[in-house]
């Protein structure tokens, strides 16, 4: 591989994705999620990224005003104990909240705790699903902020959360703010009346997009599911969340991937100097025709 | 499979991608490409999808003004033959052409014909690329005439060529006029002394970013490469080009692929009611997040 150029560039980091499972209990969530930040910092890694709205089983699975109890403020209690992980351990933490705003203004968002424990950016979910079991749309106003990279003591990093990641235009205009990485705190599971005939496809969907937004922007992309079978109303099939969290290179090939029902850590390095060999080979960055992309901003053009 | 909903829609079709090699002799390389045509026709293709600058061999491996030579006008020999096989056939026909639009300004263009033979657009390719032995900044003028559609007799149908390939606004706003399949003509290899260390993750990228475009935007996606090894500069290694043309569905998934290295017609169906089933289940089109893309018209966000 080629030296990097001189002038602008990040610094190399350690990603580590905690792909876990989550009780019914939020208070034993936290401290699990604790736990394995302590563990993830000790193998090394810097920069570490729980799944989607870790504190929780995945309550979407219903439309229930009693799950709005599950929201919490920012600072709260999730953030106040990753900030003092954070600052123990030295790293970098993403961590998902369901954001309580007001009364009646709930985000799914994303808090980048710096390595000091300082919060260094808020990101609130831009696109909402809503499909049966998983019907975010009445627990989730869509975000405000825009799409947002944040610099942190190890890197330029951007994060987006879940459904995001099927657009395109999100991954685009995080990266063109400088992130090396882009994290997608996730909760995807199959319904498994379809897992046998559709599973495949739809894992393959899911990953494909993700390592084509890697592609297209010259960047890293790191996905973290959680795992395990959820039943949140008694008596459905509930959801399989199917783990398989993923890092890829800029190229979109896989360097780590886990397993469908285990918990674990998924580690890779972000290096920036096969970032610039990937975008210096396959320059598609310099070459944007950004006069002409405007009809981007339509629902549809006809 | 659910049936169609009733309102707009598309009406199937079947499309096929010539996957052929070219030689140095431009009038066999036409007379060719026209057998094909009639080839494809009679399996049942009834769009067709020709190669990029497929009159030549891949000339953009040297600049060298002497090539200007092989640029020619719309209409001109390439499109009246091709208009002659569309409406002998009653197929449409997308033609690449190295046009010459004046003395000076020469694009990458392909001519789309519809089934009767008449000319039913222009598009220019709007993402020049220039790599070693890829000069095509060198021939090509950008693009003016922006991202399009087609109404053909058959069904609305996008083309983008080749290094558009790797933009995700192409496909975006190409699919939101409401082309049911994407073509991209291509010329496409292998560095010979790249292929065995690089080669595979080359392919593997090209054929993801285009599978992340289909899923992206429930879209068929239809690249069609050339074959052969062309030495266009005598002494050098030249260029191997990979085939490898394929049709993925709207979920991603490769339903047709050709050969690295024969002559073959690459062909399937484009299913309106796969499209919709998709589409509604997963409804990524619905949930865009229009009110917040406008930064994609920048080049970096610094």
């Amino acid at each position: 591989m080629r030296k990097k150029t001189k002038g602008k560039s990040g610094k190399d980091f350690t990603v580590g994705l905690l792909q876990l499972a989550f009780s019914e209990n939020t208070d034993d969530n936290l401290k699990k999620a604790v736990s394995w930040v302590d563990k993830a910092a000790k193998k090394g890694a810097q920069v570490i990224c729980l799944p989607e709205l870790f504190r929780t089983q995945y309550f979407c699975q219903k439309e229930d005003v009693e799950f709005f109890n599950y929201a919490e403020s920012i600072p709260g209690s999730s953030t106040d104990a990753m900030q003092k992980a954070a600052k123990k351990n030295k790293v970098v933490i993403i961590v998902p909240v369901f954001e309580k705003r007001t009364e009646g203004i709930y985000h799914n968002s994303a808090v980048i705790i710096d390595a000091d424990g300082t919060i260094a950016g808020l990101y609130r979910k831009m696109h909402i699903p809503d499909d049966p079991s998983f019907y975010e749309k009445f627990y989730f106003t869509p975000g405000d902020l825009g799409f947002k990279s944040f610099k942190t003591k190890y890197g330029n990093i951007g994060t987006l959360i879940c459904w995001d990641q099927w657009y395109p235009e999100a991954a685009r205009i995080t990266a063109l703010q400088g992130a090396g990485v882009l994290f997608y705190p996730t909760a995807i599971g199959w319904h498994p009346h379809e897992k046998e005939k559709y599973g495949n496809a739809q894992f393959e969907s899911w990953q494909t997009v993700q390592r084509g937004h890697a592609i297209a922007n010259g960047v890293y992309a790191a996905a973290v599911n959680r795992i395990g079978h959820e039943i949140v109303v008694p008596g459905t099939p509930g959801l399989e969340f199917w783990g398989s969290s993923f890092i890829c290179d800029p190229q979109g090939v896989i360097i780590a991937q886990g397993s469908v029902d285990k918990e674990e850590i998924i580690m890779a390095e972000i290096n920036y100097k096969h970032i610039e060999n990937i975008r210096q080979n396959w320059p598609f960055l310099r070459d944007r025709r950004i006069d002409a992309y405007g009809d981007i901003e339509k629902r549809m053009i006809d």
